[in-house]
């Protein structure tokens, strides 16, 4: 075994692909509350880290997917952190450590059991000062599919230009392109968010996107009409995501429904993430339509039984435990 | 903004009136189990406070309405953090610190997660010295109306007598008279409250009761019939609480019943509390009585969601929060 | 009051009988994880300590019933820990202090909310090395019952050579016998413990077993189908726990079945000792069949509400706290 | 090995002498903050439990004596939990549970690093209606040696009773009596205390006293005139602790000085019970003075290094740990 | 007694003058690490509060003296708990909850026992958007002293300007001005901090810098020789603070020095701000010099022995807890 | 920046070596008990992990050296800690997950402030299993340094077959070993380690000891005859460490002492590794021998300023944090 390689042991002893995914994106510090209530109330935080990219690549890289990973950190400890956190889950990454800015920073707090509020610490942080030349070279070559979400392009114009770049390369290369919309509102507004969604969405193969914010894209409509207006644009997989409603999706012309896991939600950020890996990763090894999704609520379920936003994530091996629907006294 | 008014932050934007609800009665320092199980297998304990007035209290002070408490502490530490939670809400508090006798006490246990244990260390405590001469001058002429429970007659002869009077001068002065029943098994029996319950009834607008303390004051029925019984006695408001299967209300001759919030309980202590605060503060807005419920049992489900007996009291803007039912994972 | 008698309030007020049920095995250390998710994103642990026969010891002794536990533990601080608990809960303990061998000890994760997955540290352990000396003198001469489980004749020759003595003993002195199947894939295979099972339950007077345990000794087949198998063997009591799905049991050749208690599950193991220790503490006291299983099904429960494999069994007092099905918000 | 002897592993390997040290008095529960700060900052808290004679009790059972302490508990999870501490710790206890008054109470806060301040809760409590009826019958007949403290007379009429009547009957039986004076500003004056001390150091064999409240006994002066003047009222055995100065003894006539052992103080509470038990452990053994004095300032010293009252009390093969004055980089 | 003024119990008894110490500034969110050790490896932290000058406010009001701070939080649940601490405090605080920006925030590690690292997230927060218009009408009219630090006018442009105002206004109306220097790195460089230091040491009265901090108005030097070229720029009092070597002071032209009291130190930030309160409140209390400089040493040490920036200072009844220098085992 | 490489902002700076020390060894998971008392008195432990050699390889990647370690570790969860801190940390590490074996654990009580005790559950583990044929291929031909440590040799034969091959595939390949003493009592006495010792004490270049553990290997002496000793077998370069004492050493014929840095000790264990990695990495960075010494007894002092084994070791940029002696109050 090399130094290389992510042990067996780690993902569940699912093969390993030479090739990467790859994808890029700011991964901030997070702070998380761990009572509930607000934050007045409950002064005890857990530091962890969270970002929508990072996410999806734990959670590919746990199921057996390489994923190199790049973006900009600040030289302080929540940039070690975060560093040490992707090192560890085995992530190959082209981290640039920022001396001009800070790490970006999350507050999170439960207000209640099933409510969480979040204040982001990212204005001018070294997440959102990435350039078209942090760009690892030759890193698209070897990719066997690109991520991105609609979180980069809102960071700065740097970041939207690096996105950008990032697609139109992986378009020359014929690279498959992914795009997941994330919709932040403390990040722009609807109107400014829509002409860059169309054009992404226009040069992406795969789309993920809540309800509403497929509607930011074309226009409010039920998920049916969501979909059809959104393959119009160009995607041949399209994946409208429910929330506890399942999922509907079009994947090469053909409409898949899929119910979500019924599951005690102890923290459902990050669920999303994990569905679009769940995804992919079954999408790269072959599997067909049905069998994708089944991973994508699979995964997006063990997200919400665990704190954290990536902390949850399976391992391949660990898929079945959530099949039984109810805990058994022994 | 003035140092004396509670800034809109706070209260979720609500416009807050010049004149104060005012309440007085016992607050004691809580020591609470964090784990569940018997004492002896959860060593780990926060230290909080609670009383029933005063929970009373910073619910309606989050909801906009400004509040005048009066009682006694002790000249510990356990009467600073109360006196300082008093300060940190805004309400405009006579406090007493008595030098000779300590702060009363409450341990909770959890024995199971829906079965919670309290035991008191309030005999003699400065809280259960309340006597008349305690009554902050001129408080009563400002007040729009005075809260008060069946707890602090129960504490002492002194405390009964300060809420006679308060009671008395309220009347005279034409201020409406708001009363919870409060039974407390430890502090009196049946017997002995029946009398002091009908004493108070008769002089109150609005009487708020579960069905079996409205029971130790007029014989037991069903909830209509307690409602007619109680109403026999003089108020032209009565508020039956049902917990979890919601509450029914005869205002001013109308009949109406409202079903509870279903939440996740974490905590449900205070959450009659907090009904009764949601109720008082709609009233005082002037709100017709659906809605002045329907508050109600909003306040009372927020109060469920979060440990501790008042912190989870939400704020006019909060609200909203709980109308969603479910989680939705992202 | 002397010194040998539990007192009263640590019972709940059960008359306490002058001699004992009598049990042995191995009793480890348990390192649990706090949190959810996997250990290494839950590196907060508690120590605590579990097995099979003492948790049954335990919350056979908090309904009142005398009890006497036999085994062996390591000159180290775990042992030491187990020592206080053991006669914390007033448990007549016969414990061999081993200078030569570890207390064992289990890892515990929490990998979902309803996930748990252990790891056992007991190879060579202290509690393994039981053997026939160890049987304290008179022992079983003054036993009301004698209770053995599977795990005991797993763990080694000697514990396999002491588990037989005692069930030859108890039988020859016709002290009834207990038998809980208690299958462990770590120990053993089922191949190694079809004939130990079998020839411990033609010597057991009350059988406890799981339907894949009982398949493990008869064969698969449905509920009914194994009681049968299974009291063709010997036994007259036959109780067959199917979890959350309740319990079906064939006593004196009638046919019960009983529905489990839905509860807010926090942690289940423990669950089946509680039910094995509520059925016997009935059938002591000379209570009818369906009395016997439904005790049984109430201490499971509690055993469940609470972190831990024992803290959560009930006092005889404190039964009736789990017969209201719902939290009723005050 | 039978169930009522301590085991070797938890005493050190101490022989155990078949009669028993013999003490009561007043054992609460304890409420201590965890962090440094006035409480109002430090809302995290430990349950345990504290009592001047139970510490020593316990320091004692841990040195290898035989110990029987009794004393009244509520009927409540605080006495269960102080209950199954002292089983735990193999006092042979003769508790009554009182079902007519709650467990005392203490609230001990840490204010700074190096200052705690406590409030109690014992107005009436069920340790404080101690009678002379609750004396164990036959107790003084098989003890070597009675430990009295200044507390329990402070308690209650009723209490101070039972003090003075178990010395008398102790001195009619010849058995030594050892007492601490103890004195507690909460319980009584020194004019209050002064009579009692006098007439209890004249009943005593061996007096254990504070520079403070030696003089509240015979008068301030310096350690070696407040000696003599007590020495004068009757006890062979006079010894004044100071603190971080050490001790001074009169034994026998011969005077002894012994420094402190200096560590790192965690928690100074308990460290002059454990002085006392130190001490009576090694007399009882029949050890010569200067090696009884020793001991005495190890436990203390010991009892400082742990938090909580008695936790941090050693086992007779601990002792040796705290010769080394300096830690040890390895 | 009334609503706004400080209850005694909190102030230790001291009496409360009418008019109030004025001074404004950020105050801060912080997340602070419970362990020891680099973020990374301490993943636990809690959330409170900082800032120098309502550090300084809240340990002058708890000596007894009035304070009327101002200042800019963000709309979010960390302007909550900083507007609750202050309430709580008794501080009569101009509060402005500004809509367009988030409180500031401040990470601390603990890397060693001994080295703190704080990093600022305060670019464009709420508290440097500070203004003149924010002033409160009238404010400086009642006021005793105005408190500034060299914080706030590195802030911004629209700070710096409030500050050089309330300056000028407090000068105008003849109020005396403190100016404690406060240099902090990560928001200018000594460059820029000098002419603006030096404009407002010379319309100060009495100015407080650590050595290194004297030396970027005036120049390198010993600190006798920067407390002459301090004084050359006007004002008739300056206090060198040493920090664990105590402190050298010119007032009124005679030469005082002071040493540190010896703590166990758990926390040191916060101590500067401890001693400059110490020493106004003297000085607003008529005190001579050299008991000024008692206080401030004093209210310093106990800064440093508690965690958190101002949570230690201590009431006025509690200055003589440190008086002892070393702990005594009792 | 490419994957392989570590961020220079996790080394401090420090410019990296392409070739790498290699090392090997036994890393398990750690329980460490939070609170100071026998663990019956501190139930919440932290999980983490420790290991000699693995120690020394975080602290000299840390501080800039490259590093490669192999060993085994078990198919579960413990496993996976130990690999993702690996990971963490960017060893490049030749990891073997053994499924049939458990990874080993220790239990770490800390009985007092400065007494720690430690229980392995190591026999049979995964670790100890290590074979010749797990040495990575060409893993000796690209190394700067071999560490090995007298722990391995002591887990198994096939353990000391792998030490002793790597040793002279080292020689052969003129690679220098370094070789730290590290007697452990649990695993083997002194008689057996001497012949061990002695062998590998000639195999090597460089040679770490405490004097009791030279003493083991030469007998006892004073610390200089135990080098004269040492350095009779072979090694040019032989270090004594002394703990709190210091260290003094004799590098090739020349004679050093170094005092100890003194530092407020949280944690001593992992000191002497992180001693060893200090003078390893002076020494491959081509640093004279009073350089190596100084820079060894900073990073063992930093190692004891942290809970854990390795967590507090230091970045390059860090080592000047303890040149300052003493805390000084801000």
């Amino acid at each position: 075994m090399t130094a290389a390689s992510h042990s067996e042991a780690m993902t569940g002893g699912a093969s390993v692909t030479g090739r990467s995914v790859v994808t890029f994106g700011e991964t901030m510090a997070l702070f998380g509350a761990v009572g509930t209530g607000s934050l007045a109330h409950t002064p005890t935080a857990q530091l962890g880290m969270g970002g929508a990219e990072s996410n999806v690549a734990i959670a590919l890289r746990r199921l057996g997917v390489e994923v190199s990973w790049f973006g900009r950190l600040g030289h302080d400890s929540m940039g070690d952190l975060i560093e040490r956190q992707l090192r560890a889950e085995g992530i190959t990454a082209g981290i640039i450590r920022d001396r001009d800015a800070a790490t970006g920073l999350m507050v999170k707090e439960r207000r209640t059991a099933t409510t969480t509020r979040v204040w982001y610490y990212r204005t001018g942080s070294a997440g959102s000062r990435l350039s078209i030349s942090d760009i690892p070279e030759h890193w698209l070559e070897e990719a066997t599919l690109l991520h991105i979400t609609g979180i980069t392009p809102a960071l700065s114009d740097s970041a939207r230009e690096t996105t950008l770049e990032c697609v139109r390369r992986a378009r020359a290369l014929g690279v498959p392109v992914s795009f997941d919309l994330n919709y932040r509102g403390a990040l722009w507004s609807p109107e400014q968010a829509r002409p860059v969604y169309r054009q992404l969405i226009a040069m992406s193969d795969i789309v993920f996107a809540g309800a509403d914010e497929a509607a930011i894209a074309v226009g409010a409509a039920e998920p049916v009409g969501l979909i059809r207006r959104l393959r119009t644009l160009g995607p041949a997989e399209v994946v409208i995501k429910l929330g506890d409603r399942g999922t509907i999706a079009d994947i090469d012309g053909i409409l898949h429904t899929v119910a979500a896991i019924p599951v005690s939600v102890v923290d459902s950020v990050g669920a999303g993430d994990g569905f679009v890996a769940g995804y992919l990763a079954e999408r790269l090894a072959g599997k067909p339509s049905a069998e994708r999704l089944q991973t994508a609520v699979t995964v997006g379920a063990f997200a919400c039984t665990v704190p954290g936003d990536w902390e949850g994530m399976p391992r391949r091996d660990e898929l079945g435990l959530l099949t039984v629907g109810e805990p058994v006294a022994r």
